[in-house]
């Protein structure tokens, strides 16, 4: 699949920067042009580590206490892109002279970038330049810009500058609530060593203290001559040769990056992976990511038969997702991925609720490392907890990098709580999935005790119930309830699955951690019973699952009256406003019935839709999808076709019209699962999965992959039913619309 | 009556200058040492104009819409109180050589504050000074310093230097979230005229472009020659003359401030009043000054016979409100008065529930023109109103110098929307009071109108009730509630007394504004209508009314289990902590009965007051005021005693130890108000004042005066009831415990 353009729409800009990034889940670098853009376009040229991050105290006019005191931010990288070059005496640029031809492809199935370009300069002359990037799979410290130029009609000398720049800053947008306010630096050079046509810089970022090596080396056309220039931050080298008519030449440009969070000796690294890297050329890269890419995508084939459109989004969403997900157990998932600022780069639940069941089907590497990056940030979740007045447990930070709040709002942050049971879920389902029970002895047992806790705290026992005061569910425009109902059934369920997994490793022999862990069969009691006396409010009137305890009370918002330019309200209405009435930023209790459905009577999951539908916005790129598989559930097809458009076209036709700032990469999970969990109705049970697919009317089939406790298989669904396929690993038995099959082969249901 | 100290104690400097400042309602200058202390030492140095501001924009990090855009702050004025000395070629200061005697004494009945010392240099010359200072009561705009310096065993040299500095910054603390975060300067010198003993200074603010004049003059001592400087922003005099032993000199400085919110010339006018006042020694002002404090008190003399402690206060407390109290219909009265720049010099509801009544009994003149000030900052609240999304009505911002809102923290701040009430409350009492309806229908009428349309668009009918959703209460450890009873109840009393302002208007002919205002009788119905159906929570099992829709339903904080260390909550605990769990910071349900007690049966208020007593932190100054008077209302007078003494304790006391940044105005509102509304039980009917006497058993009398319609009385407590006297005005009639009282002359009851 090919994201392409054929022309250049100065309007877009940015936005194609997002959406031609290339990334590994270690580094990404935004789709900027080399040679620069005019000053006046909007442009956020910039790229980054997953998780390098730099800190600041966070100002307050009135901060009270508890509140978020740093603010993290994904670090800015020095800019590696630049190259200009000067062709005859004329400056290389898109937006002087003439383009005989424009396109931008990224191909999904190679993970290369292509630049393609004919460009008649002002004097007349004619040249092809293309320019190739990739950002390695398999060296994640490496970005590669391959150049080729061509003179169709000319010859003459050229000039290419390549530079390498430490002089960054972050991308801000005052006016914009969801970016960062003030725009700053965030590195010093702090030493330069420039040898020839290579250089290394030794960078360190100026709140949080970490190291970043930055080395660029190239492979320089024959006969060119080189000078090489250092000014302060910027170091560039200039390369003078006489190109011939028809005669292309190519420079190649390594760049790696090697930060202190991953790397003890990034200096050493960087120079060894340049080196490593400098000693091929840019086709035995593509070559080797094309098979790395093949080789990850393996778990991962889906397609849509009948509509292209859908087809397309699918593939650049689990495109997008892989090249997002940390790996290495440091970075997790930022909700740009690696493609944009916007949010700072922190990782929100996003992570577990959106993205991780992709991963987990298809990847389960990949879902244990954004396990084991959680786990490392149970330190941070402990001390939040403190902070925020608990005695005892874990309470997850809202959006953080390394673990520690940096929500600056807390009634939409820390008042979230329901993060903990999100990152519960994700790793009870990791078991349900892998039946990993060494890694839940070693890892799991310990998060979901410490954050099991935090909710004995918080709630407490009431006229024989137990409640849970204060919070704030997944929906931002009711903020600071009691008795969210998605946060109590998350927690029931949370508290129930410690419970069950506590069994688990005592019959096998695995329940080692009590000790360490403080924990008790009586503290396992509490939990069991504060699952089961778990207050969840519920209507008899309307006959479904009430919000809160007050939210039906409250004055409902006729959405219709809302001017279509209001919208997303946040950015129009004061939260005293939205918090006043009946309306949704996003799927809260729907949510719950997508995630919890056990025990929910099909009735109230089919009313609870219905009347949350008619007052959600879908202000946030999480709902709509969430929409799309709940409407395939209560069997609304054409509805959740509708739903799912609308996430298919999110960011390929910028629908929020923020994508410059990054991709909304849990919509991408969203796509996935709007296929998988919604259309195909697959969810993840105590021992098995179960399927309950349908098929949109205007589509012939589709199919995908997905993994089972070591095997991969195949389902294809068509207008006869679903079929799967054993593609590798042990049979096993799944359910269809609650008949048991048993996998072992190709076979048709 | 006289605040007094004869020592210095050095961590005691930042408090009394705050208690020892001298002001007069425009004008505050605090009590600090003309000649400075050590860097090391705390110490606020500042002047104030009550309602002279700069403003700047509010930094968030993430900006929701409608979020206060502007800071407020109300400016430190150039410092005119420094006068250096040296005596023989050594420096006057209180902190070398030993001081014979030092004395700071305030006399609420001068309006005087002298510090008067003898102090023995290192050099070993004994030398008495003594400072005196005023804020005129006569010229607003007028502060005047008067020094004598007397050689007591020792003649020679003397330099007395005496400065204008519009080099300051405001007062900051990081740390404190009761304090503006960082210090700033907010004035720019713009022009320096200098001639001879007299200097002006012509200043405007940075962010709100208002301009000062600051004039200086001098009455130098005879013979003494003079060399005046100027450097960038400050003037310097340097006086010298020779001391002869035993014969003192005497210099007077006359500092007059002119602001462009008052003045369309400051410079002009500061000029003349500064001409004006130099025509005159410090003896006239300081005689006229008494005349003119004697006038103020003239209706508000109130004593406790029993208790010099608590009288002291009382006295201290009525001086102080006098003091601070704006008579301009521009100023209001800053929560802490003109002492200091705690909460930044802004205006709250603190004024209309805590200070108001003083004024309204004592001095209706005042009281008017703080109602004005309110009339004026209309237009602010209607735009308010529509920042927080109402299309109708207007909404008084929470806290604010002009009525633009400055509370960057909403769920304490602008959801506070009882403030409207409060201020209706205000304005209604000033109707029952002096039974002036043409203030009424000029200005009254027109508040109450748009701040009652607010509660109609805020709230909504739901099940044949009233119900106001999402706004917060007095009681700020309990922010964004349902149908806070204190909030519902307030608003009830409002649109009440909305409908019966109409109807008394319409009765006499004075009805004009419906067509302005676009006020209808439909309106008025709906007003009516949400009055009547009001839905006021009740617990009937605990049989008390319910703080909010969910309040009683959390988890109840232990007080008597959190560490004495932890007080106050706030500054120990995260809001959503405090937000959980059943704690107050201040009386709210109590406050509601205080101020709404028409139609509560004596048992709610009783259990009420019980039940919410026992979870209340007064962690508020607005707070034990109120516990006092609910105690005496119930018949629990040692209780309220006990309350009466830490009202009258917390500056004096220093118990919050925070005097240092201004006093507690409010605080002393309640100290007057916890005699008068407390135990001589005074409340406020449609047509009458009611009292229900009640005497503290370890006092032998009190007594107060009062003013009602026009009428001036006094009424005295004592073992064998209470004796009301008629000193100025018609005949009127009153009730005690339920009985109709004539006050035509001296009589008992």
């Amino acid at each position: 699949m090919r994201i392409e353009y054929g022309s250049l729409i100065p309007a877009e800009y940015a936005r194609r920067e997002t959406l031609l990034h290339v990334a590994n889940g270690y580094l990404g670098v935004r789709g900027s042009f080399e040679e620069g853009v005019p000053p006046h376009l909007r442009s956020v040229r910039g790229a980054y580590i997953n998780g390098f991050f730099d800190e600041a105290a966070i100002h307050y006019e009135e901060r009270l206490h508890g509140f978020a005191a740093t603010q993290q931010s994904m670090v800015n990288l020095p800019d590696v892109q630049g190259i200009q070059l000067t062709l005859a005496g004329e400056d290389f640029s898109c937006f002087t002279g003439s383009l005989e031809h424009f396109s931008q492809v990224l191909d999904t199935a190679t993970g290369v970038y292509i630049r393609d370009i004919t460009w008649t300069s002002p004097g007349g002359r004619a040249t092809r330049l293309q320019f190739r990037r990739l950002a390695s799979l398999v060296i994640p410290q490496l970005f590669l810009i391959d150049l080729t130029v061509e003179a169709l009609n000319w010859s003459g000398p050229v000039h290419i500058r390549s530079t390498q720049s430490g002089e960054v800053r972050q991308d801000s947008d005052p006016e914009d609530p969801r970016k960062a306010a003030v725009g700053r630096r965030t590195l010093r050079v702090d030493e330069v060593t420039l040898a020839g046509g290579a250089a290394e810089m030794l960078l360190s970022t100026l709140g949080s203290a970490l190291t970043l090596a930055s080395a660029v080396g190239h492979q320089a056309p024959a006969g060119f001559s080189l000078e090489a220039k250092r000014e302060s931050g910027l170091v560039s080298w200039t390369f003078q040769g006489e190109l011939a008519q028809g005669r292309p030449v190519v420079l190649t440009k390594y760049c790696v990056f090697a930060d202190s969070r991953r790397h003890p000796a990034p200096k050493q690294d960087a120079e060894r992976l340049l080196n490593l890297a400098m000693e091929q050329p840019f086709a035995h890269w593509a070559s080797l990511q094309k098979q790395a890419l093949n080789a990850l995508m393996a778990g991962a084939k889906a397609s849509i038969s009948g509509d292209n459109v859908l087809n397309t989004s699918l593939s650049f969403s689990m495109y997008s997702l892989l090249m997002s997900a940390g790996r290495d157990g440091v970075g997790n998932i930022s909700s740009k991925g690696l493609s944009g600022e916007g949010y700072e780069g922190h990782y929100f639940w996003d992570t577990e609720v959106y993205m991780f069941p992709f991963f987990l089907l298809t990847n389960p590497e990949i879902a244990r490392a954004l396990l084991m990056s959680r786990a490392r940030m149970l330190p941070g979740a402990k001390a939040h907890a403190r902070e925020m007045g608990h005695p005892q447990g874990a309470l997850y930070a809202w959006r953080t990098i390394t673990g520690t709040e940096c929500s600056s709002y807390f009634p939409s942050g820390s008042a979230q709580y329901h993060i903990n049971a999100d990152i519960a879920h994700a790793f009870l389902s990791f078991w349900r999935v892998t039946d990993d029970l060494d890694f839940m002895a070693g890892h799991g047992l310990e998060v979901l005790v410490e954050t099991a806790r935090l909710w004995l705290d918080a709630g407490h026992f009431s006229g024989g119930q137990f409640r849970i005061d204060n919070v704030t569910g997944p929906d931002e425009y009711t903020c600071i309830v009691n008795n969210n109902y998605y946060t109590n059934k998350a927690a029931q369920h949370h508290l129930r699955g410690v419970c069950q997994l506590a069994r688990a490793l005592q019959d096998q022999g695995k329940f080692h951690a009590p000790e360490r862990l403080g924990l008790t069969q009586e503290e396992l009691e509490q939990f069991q019973e504060a699952a089961d006396r778990m207050f969840l409010p519920f209507d008899e009137a309307l006959g479904i699952c009430s919000q809160d305890d007050s939210f039906l009370g409250k004055k409902r918002l006729d959405l219709s009256r809302i001017p279509r330019e209001n919208f997303p309200l946040l950015m129009h209405y004061h939260p005293l406003f939205l918090y006043r009435h009946q309306v949704l930023k996003q799927a809260d209790t729907v949510l719950s019935h997508f995630l919890f459905e056990e025990g929910e009577p099909e009735e109230a999951i089919r009313q609870s839709y219905h009347y949350y539908e008619a007052i959600t916005t879908h202000d946030s790129s999480l709902s709509p999808c969430v929409h799309a598989m709940m409407a395939a559930r209560i069997g609304e097809t054409a509805k959740a076709l509708a739903y799912y458009e609308s996430v298919a076209a999110l960011d390929l036709m910028d629908t929020h019209k923020n994508t410059a700032d990054g991709i909304h990469a849990a919509n991408m999970g969203g796509c996935w699962m709007g296929l998988v969990y919604g259309f195909a109705g697959l969810r993840i049970g105590e021992n098995s999965l179960r399927f309950r697919p349908t098929l949109p009317e205007s589509w012939q089939s589709y199919r995908f992959r997905f993994r089972w406790r070591g095997s991969l298989a195949e389902a294809a669904v068509d207008e006869k039913g679903i079929r799967f396929t054993l593609l590798d690993g042990p049979a096993f038995a799944l359910s269809v619309d609650g008949k048991q099959v048993d996998i072992a082969g190709p076979q048709p249901v």
